[in-house]
């Protein structure tokens, strides 16, 4: 059987794979200690890559603006302690970036510290707090994403923030891309919610792009004139840096 | 774009197909008010239009065994008024049926009533109470209920039984087919979660058995005995009986 084919063991018990499509429809029993990497990838986790990429010290992900803006008073308001998320993808009033990778150069973030708050990005980020360990994918990042759980050798739920609750094949088909890196790894038993991702990853691959643009979220983007954003997002492999949240506070793995 | 391709518009509005993974993901706005088609395939939804097939007058889906046992009391426990499911995919004790389809012959069910409850199934069914229209669909009977839902020229959403509300392969896979099916009457547009279990019916059409047996669920059935139900409910378009649900009872479609 083809699920016979994926199988690893640790301790003699086989290693299980598995995706959450939305973050109302995870489980608590697949998350709970298990490794947990969220996956916003337009463009939550692949912007925080991005700005830990370029230097920035750690990034604090919140709820509301509201929060955003009051963690900052509280934290004394200095200049290097920026405001960045989006309602609506756009930049929040009197935040000083938006949602974009593009934003999140060494020039404005590097040395800084940075609270965000997104729709569906932090959201996730706060419901995978159960986990072991909280890693935060992108496709920027798959590569290094993949060989940072893999060495964690436990069970891997991949949770996709979706849209408004909503499936989005922009999150599962980036999990469905992070559970074949794994499978370059290791052999591991793969739960039917990996199995579909990575079928919906390997049917648009080849066309990463197009399912980006094609998708519901990628539409309401490229509509806003985010369009450049898609291009970024939709790169394989080209960060190294893996995003872990721990303790409330985002930070390169090290 | 892709999605551009699939548009159909009654009084000047898209329809549109939307698939939900698990019960416990599905969005009350995406079943308000829609035609919801309800997938349990291994075995419920298979069981019922077989039942219904086999000359059974009605289903009453409840969620507990204690609750299928008081309402046959209170009909008065008559003969013609049969118990049916399962726990654990196995007969409950003192139930007249399981949840096997190939129980549910025309000797067995003809002019009978049944009282019926299944581990996901049922509870589908209740949470699918919301939509305007609620059927019931497998894949014996993906053909006939696409067209039935065509009809009825309104948004569409898939709801997925899933597995003690986890993702299964055999639902995603068959909500997948239905909406080829769908598209075989019109174009539509498709929301994310229709176009992933579109990708995935299409990976494994090829061996709809193969998925079956190698998914999460039917791995479990495999191991109680139960193979031959796979291989009956891995038939497709071999039953035009359509189930409707309307107030409390299931029905054939007329």
């Amino acid at each position: 059987m083809a699920n016979m084919l994926y199988q690893l063991c640790f301790g003699g018990v086989a290693v299980e794979l598995d995706v959450f499509a939305t973050v109302n429809g995870a489980l608590d029993e697949g998350l709970n200690g298990k490794v947990v990497v969220v996956t916003d990838v337009l463009r939550a986790t692949t912007t925080i890559t991005v700005a830990l990429t370029s230097g920035c010290l750690e990034v604090i992900p919140v709820l509301t603006p509201e929060e955003a803006i009051e963690m900052r008073e509280r934290l004394g308001n200095g200049e290097h302690l920026l405001l960045g998320g989006e309602r609506g993808a756009l930049k929040i009033p009197g935040f000083h970036l938006g949602n974009s990778p593009l934003e999140y150069t060494p020039e404005v973030v590097e040395g800084k510290r940075l609270i965000m708050t997104t729709t569906n990005g932090t959201r996730a980020i706060r419901r995978a707090a159960a986990g072991k360990l909280v890693l935060l994918g992108a496709l920027v990042n798959a590569p290094a994403v993949a060989a940072a759980a893999a060495k964690a050798e436990a069970d891997v739920s991949f949770l996709c923030a979706g849209t408004k609750d909503r499936f989005s094949l922009e999150d599962f088909l980036t999990a469905g891309a992070l559970v074949e890196e794994m499978l370059k790894q290791h052999d591991y038993t793969l739960r039917d919610g990996a199995r579909a991702a990575l079928e919906v990853y390997r049917a648009y691959r080849s066309d990463i792009l197009g399912a980006f643009r094609s998708s519901y979220h990628g539409q309401q983007l490229i509509e806003l004139g985010l369009e450049e954003d898609l291009d970024y997002c939709a790169q394989l492999g080209t960060l190294d840096i893996v995003p872990v949240y721990a303790g409330g506070l985002i930070k390169k793995l090290v």
